[in-house]
């Protein structure tokens, strides 16, 4: 079978351009013993893949030019030389950015049952929402009624913490880059009070939001935000660190929080975490999650973009706030 | 009984000068019903007194133009009125900065039988011993064998902090002021790697003496320092932030790390900390350092002005690097 893939062209300098990228032809064959053979039906675009477009060391290898990229998507087999996998069964994978692989079935997760529509297994249900679980309940200790703080709060990690937050039956502030957005926050997610960053005086929001101040603060944007945030802790307020969106496009590295030293009066933790560190947690959250999305405890919102060849604009479209929720490519 | 005692002139601007301090007459009466009079035998300089010269809002409240300087100081009682105290009874009190007083037992606390000298307790039996204790155990969550990096290694906590890693079998690194505190470090506290700051490079010190990467940072002193050993962490270490003597006398705020976002990829933990909130230790760690100090597990270092008169030139030095361990004022 021929697919359509997006491989990286060259690596971005600054704001990815859609020039940075190119769609090639790829082969995905009959499968070998032990194979599957994927078509994959959606595919997830998420901020943390700006960092692997450069050519340095992380908790993730780096992309490398000329080769299609990789990430989270959800496919079904259509042909099988595995025992434990049969056609039309979904899974997920990282063989993302292309229409369809061919693989050994080593890190490919059978989806068995699914509760919601595939794109949820990307979403809410899948990796975005399992950060939201994990950084909120486990690093970030939330402890019911708490005062909780989210930027990037329309995003698909973001809109996730928001909403376990109000199960827990917190104050929830949200942070998001527009009017539109932030007033969605209010409205459909159940957030207590949303503000638009763009206007500024992030402070002046959270003071007036939560003038006994934020006992957990989940960074989804770095910059102002943590520094802002910082100076509205309250004492033993925990900061998972989870991403840094307003930096992932710098060419010079910026200097942190100017105020990181009231952590120490505050007792203030701040810990950064990738969700692949906590994957003991994987069937506590999918039960949970399935169950709150099938309830409608949890509201997801998606943006969708048509096609592999969107793959890159909708990608670039996280940094220019193009998505409201998450952000997937549906083939 | 009259005494001599240290009052705020006026609030230092960046570096504190002697002029910002005066010496006053105080009158420490005889005392009534419930008190104690208290003649000092020394008393503590720390770096967090710094901080409360400021006037605002932080952990502890800030000292007042023209009133007596308080902070911890080792007496004996030469009159009491209260029947838990008597005469020539060792006491432990925060009020330093003078000769003598007489005040209610509230905050004071009776020492009972001493194992080491009395300065001992406003050092590595006293609050700087214990913050390096329960920052390194607790906060920083010492594992044993593990590779510590503390800075401000040859002052009142972090000689205390390299000590005691090393009682637990860890590889230690330590960042000091001068060649000579570097030399002091490795021959008589058994730093296997020490350096002097001022010649720079600290992370290529820190790649030196830990290639394989540093599990907990103790950092007294931010700044530069911090950013450095973020730099050079391993995954899932953690970063005690106990002080920032760095930044102390900064007259505008100073940017934080640049690097603070390595923190997601590593999961490392930066936790702030006064020990102050950690008090339910306090009997586990005077049975642990009075037996490491009667042993000679842990040496301790006094740098030991005489007079409280010199109390303000002792505390401006630990600005300057004057000190070599706990910086003492002994009447």
């Amino acid at each position: 079978m021929k697919a359509r893939a997006v491989a990286l062209k060259s690596r971005p300098v600054g704001m990815p351009k859609t020039d940075d990228f190119e769609i090639i032809e790829i082969d995905a064959p009959a499968p070998q013993d032990g194979e599957i053979q994927v078509k994959n039906v959606c595919m997830s675009v998420d901020p943390y893949m700006r960092g692997r477009m450069y050519d340095r060391k992380s908790y993730v290898p780096p992309f490398q030019i000329g080769e299609v990229l990789t990430g989270g998507c959800i496919g079904q087999v259509t042909a099988s030389s595995h025992p434990d996998f049969k056609e039309g069964d979904h899974v997920s994978s990282s063989w993302g950015w292309r229409e369809a692989f061919t693989a050994s079935t080593e890190g490919i997760e059978r989806l068995g049952d699914i509760a919601a529509a595939p794109s949820q297994y990307i979403g809410a249900i899948g990796m975005p929402g399992m950060t939201a679980y994990v950084g909120l309940l486990e690093v970030g200790a939330l402890k019911d009624g708490e005062t909780v703080f989210v930027s990037g709060a329309a995003g698909a990690v973001g809109s996730i913490v928001g909403q376990i937050a109000k199960l827990k039956g917190c104050t929830v502030i949200g942070s998001a880059g527009s009017d539109d957005k932030a007033q969605l926050l209010k409205d459909e997610l159940g957030f207590d009070y949303a503000f638009n960053y763009n206007d500024g005086g992030i402070v002046g929001h959270l003071k007036e939001a939560a003038p006994a101040g934020i006992d957990v603060y989940f960074d989804n944007v770095g910059a102002e935000h943590l520094q802002a945030a910082i100076m509205c802790m309250r004492p033993n307020g925990r900061i998972p660190l989870c991403g840094a969106i307003a930096t992932y496009n710098d060419t010079e590295a910026r200097p942190g929080p100017n105020n990181l030293s009231m952590a120490i009066g505050l007792g203030l933790t701040l810990r950064g975490f990738i969700v692949s560190n906590f994957m003991h947690m994987a069937p506590q959250f999918r039960a949970d999650m399935e169950k709150w999305v099938a309830s409608g405890a949890v509201t997801t919102k998606e943006t969708v973009y048509q096609g592999v060849e969107q793959a890159p604009d909708a990608f670039i479209g996280l940094f220019t706030g193009a998505n409201t929720g998450k952000m997937i490519v549906n083939f």
